[in-house]
This record gives structure tokens, sequence and C-alpha cells, in this order.
């Protein structure tokens, strides 16, 4: 147990870098976030279960999925997958926060036919909160500036308070059932009455592994309190410079404002996606992104990275 | 006009040859019908429009969909494919032949967003009738058995009726206007009154071309009537002859059974599809079907036939 805390770790995989068309074999938006007990589905374009099976993401452990908005390129592969998850007989319920319109499109297809409950929360419109929250994450919703009602996402996975020193515990002989309570911060008290210090057996905690995702927005500095300093930010890029006027008129980003955004932010690593389907590759959104911001990836179909 | 009567054709492209699940890089069912005017689809699984990018099919061309059934794999991939349309901003209007509850689940996803007009015909429970025909083409429906109603399709291009000769109108010196009149089986009348018969100038009628799609379908003789003589006929081969069992319990048809049909119905050529999740290649329907049915291909996603 003491392990699987102490190196608690966040596995992104991109199934989707297009914007609204698929284009040059791009899917639409659709990713995977293995939280190590949990996998988190963060929008869900067509094709996405065929995607997984590409990239070997063992899907019957999503147990919560995020669509950030009713835009088809972010949802039109969620009712195949949870119709192939019927299909596989899964019986786990299923959490799924959502645009409240999207219950009445899955109730309409598959009301009769699904083998499993859908838990479903509806996006509160406008409303910045905490999705839900255990002892090892937290998932909070911001919202973000597109044509109809959108909120991007922010995935934290908690460290332990605490991380074991293996050669204390050894010298102080401290039972392994009382491992767990040292990450949580107790000292540890003697048969005689002796008190050893929780810093003695124990190093500092790590700060906790943040996942921003910010969907589909035009530029807005309004999302920086949400995602600054975090470990690791996607940011939507639909356009370059050349066509800043386009992003303006439907509400997306160019790759420069992405990596603007992620400066003013002082995030540690920037990853743009979600390309109009104009651009043949990406060379010049991530030419243009790193004139602002050092540390950005463009991300690709099967593009993955640990955040540690 | 005279060339593309004579030289009619139909050009068959697979885009999709997987059953309920898609498996081994293969996709829910969708197939494409170039008639030379006009191009059909036929089914509409999941990943359709990227799979129409993969292989060419300029899809803005498709005028008439038909969709067999309400299992999402045969039309999942229909409202991201209507979506598209829209976003390329097209006009003409599009024909829809489907079960009735399609209507309300395109309208309650894209009813305020679709560039064009969508007429809808529902397709009517157990019934056996003309959809729709012109001078060039018919289709034409019938039901076949599976766990929800279903619709298999007829497409037939018309050939003219008579085919040019052309050393013969050259001989006659017939008038580049008349030749149409000609194909319809006119005879020529010169000036002087002199009567030249029409199989003088022509030769006779080539039959029509036909193309017989059965869907998902248990093994039923009910639909000879509808699919003997044709060309080609694409039949459902779910599983081998090892799941027989599986094949009745699920209302869908052996390899071998797809072939009993192809040899009953006296058709020139059998295309099988539709292959359980459970097979990682094909090889054994094919082997099967071909102890029954000579002129037998397993079809896989890009295979393309033109019947002429």
């Amino acid at each position: 147990l003491a392990n699987t805390i102490i190196f608690a770790t966040m596995l992104l995989t991109i199934l989707g870098s297009s914007g609204a068309l698929p284009a040059y074999g791009r899917y639409p938006t659709c990713q995977v976030l293995d939280v190590g007990a949990d996998m988190f589905l963060i929008d869900c374009g067509e094709g996405a279960q065929i995607q997984m099976q590409q990239y070997k993401i063992r899907s019957n452990r999503i147990n919560h999925v995020f669509i950030s908005h009713l835009h088809g390129d972010h949802y039109f592969g969620l009712i195949g997958w949870l119709n192939s998850q019927s299909l596989f007989k899964r019986t786990k319920p299923l959490h799924i926060y959502a645009p409240a319109k999207l219950l009445a499109i899955i109730n309409l297809q598959l009301e009769y036919t699904l083998s499993f409950i859908i838990e479903f929360h509806a996006l509160q419109e406008g409303q910045a909160y905490t999705l839900f929250e255990n002892e090892k994450y937290q998932v909070f919703c911001f919202p973000v500036e597109h044509s109809v009602p959108t909120h991007g996402f922010r995935f934290t996975v908690k460290r332990p308070n605490n991380i074991i020193n293996k050669a204390a515990i050894t010298q102080y002989e401290i039972p392994i059932y009382y491992l767990q309570k040292l990450t949580m911060g107790n000292d540890y008290i003697k048969q005689d009455g002796t008190i050893i210090p929780n810093h003695v057996l124990t190093f500092p905690k790590k700060p906790d592994l943040v996942y921003c995702y910010t969907a589909d927005t035009l530029y807005t500095e309004s999302i920086l309190p949400y995602i600054s300093h975090c470990n690791l930010l996607y940011h939507e890029a639909t356009y370059t410079e050349e066509h800043s006027q386009l992003a303006t008129d439907r509400q997306h980003s160019t790759a420069k404002q992405a990596a603007t955004i992620a400066k003013l932010g002082m995030v540690q690593q920037l990853l743009i996606g979600h390309y109009s389907s104009k651009y043949k590759n990406t060379q010049q959104h991530l030419a243009e992104a790193l004139t602002v911001f050092e540390q950005t990836t463009c991300v690709h179909e099967g593009y993955t990275i640990e955040i540690k």
C-alpha cells in the first residue's frame, strides 16, 4: 500500500489531436488519464473506442468520464464506447460529468440496452467547482470561453503527506502496520514511551501532481487561477498566427496564445492540440509556440507522457 | 450522354467489415456504392467519415443513405458524418432511408446546426417495397430476420435499352442528336422516308446490374426471391461453423450459411463480412464458404469491386 502511494503518477495518452473535422489521420479529441487506481476519460470524439484498441488502453478500467462541451468532435465517440462496454457485459457503475443534455442523447439510444448504471452529473454552466474528491484524487472544473457552455478540468493526484525513510524505519524497528500512519504525519511511540518524531522516520511530502485540460477556448486569462503552476497543461491550439482572426471568430486559440497562457500560468510543461483540418502538419504551430514557451510539445495520436 | 449510359457500372467500397465490436483494425459496417451520377451510403458505423478520408471517398457526392437497422454498429457513424457535411457547408438535400427512430436521434443532436435539409423516409417494418426509382436506378428493400426490425437492400443500375453500334451509325449517317432515341428502341426514319430498323443500328440491351446487401440476419431462405441471380451479393458471416449455435442465438449467420444462400440464389459473386471480434483473421470463414460456393470473397476495409 505504502508503495502505491509513494509512487503515485499520472499517465496521459492522447487518442485524438484533431479539431472539429478529422483530417490527415488525426482523430477528434479524446484523452485517457491513468491515475493508478482509476482511469479518467477526457472528452470522447468519434472513433475513441477504435483508438483505445489501437493504443492498448484497457478501457474497462475507466470509471469517470469528463465531457467538456457538446460539440460533436468532443462526444460523438461516447455512445459507441458505452454500447461496447455493455456488449462486454460491464457491471461497474460509470460516472459521467457533462452538460445536462448529454443524458437525453444517451438515453434515447441506449436506455434499454446498457448493462450498467450511469451516474450522471450535469456540469453547472459558468461555474468553477470541485466535481469529486477522495483521499487520492481531486477533479475540479472551470468555465472557459467558447461558443457553447464549455468547461476545462483540473486533475490532481494527491501525494502522501510523507515518504517513508526505509533506513530509519529499519533502524528504529517500526512495525509494518504503522507505516501508513507515518505517511499521514503521525509520530511513533515506542512501548517504553519514547517518542520518535515523524520527521526522523520520513522525508517531506512531495507536491501534488496536477494536469489541466482547457478544452476548446478563446484566449482568456480568466483561467489562470485554475491552471497556474500545474505540472502539465493541455491547451487547444486550433490555428497558427496566420489565421488568428479565424481563432477569434470561432472562439478558438492560436498556438502562440496557448503558449502565452502557459507562460503566464508558470506551468511546467505545455501540450498543444486540436489542430484545424486546414493544416497538413503541425510544425508551424510548434515553431510559434516555442517563441513564447520553451517546454511545449505538439501532441499526436498515441502520444503518452508520464507526470511524476 | 450515350457513353455514360452504355458504360454504367457500380463501384462498391467496403469501409467496415467488423461485427458489433470493432477489432483487429476492423471498423463497424459501412459501405459506399458509386453508381456514376450518384453515390449511396449503406449503413454507417462509427468512424465512417474517417474511413471515407482514408479511402478517398468524395462523400459530398452521397445523396442517399440507407440504414438497415438501429444496432449501433450500423449507424453510430452517421451523426458525425452529417455534422461534418454541415461544417463543409453542404446545401444539397440528403435522403435518409432508415428505421423511424433515427430521425429523433438526429434531431436531438443536430436539429439547429444542419446546413442542409434531410428528407427522411421511415422504413416500413416487415415490408418489401421499392424505396425509390428513376430512369437510372432502383432501390428496393426487403425484411431480413434479426433481433430488431432490419431490412436488406437491392440496388439496381438500369442498362440502356440498347447499345449503339458505332459502325452502323456511321454507315447510315445517323445524326448525333438521335443516338439517345436509338438506345431507347426507336427506329430511324431518313428524310426520304426509308426506315432503318433499330436492331440494325444497335446491339441488344445488356442486363441490369444488381447488388444485394443483406444487413444482419439469421439464415433465412425468405430472402431468396429478392436476391436471386444478382451480380453481387453481400451476406453477413459473423461466425464460423464452430460457433453456429451463437449465430442462431444472436440471429446472425455463419460463413457457410451465407454461401448456401448465394448458391440457392444462383448469384454471380458473394462477398462476406461482419466478422465477430472473436476472430483475429477470417481465413476459416473463407475456407468454409468456399466448400459451398466458389465465387466467394472475404471483404476487408478498403476492398473495392466494380460490377459491370
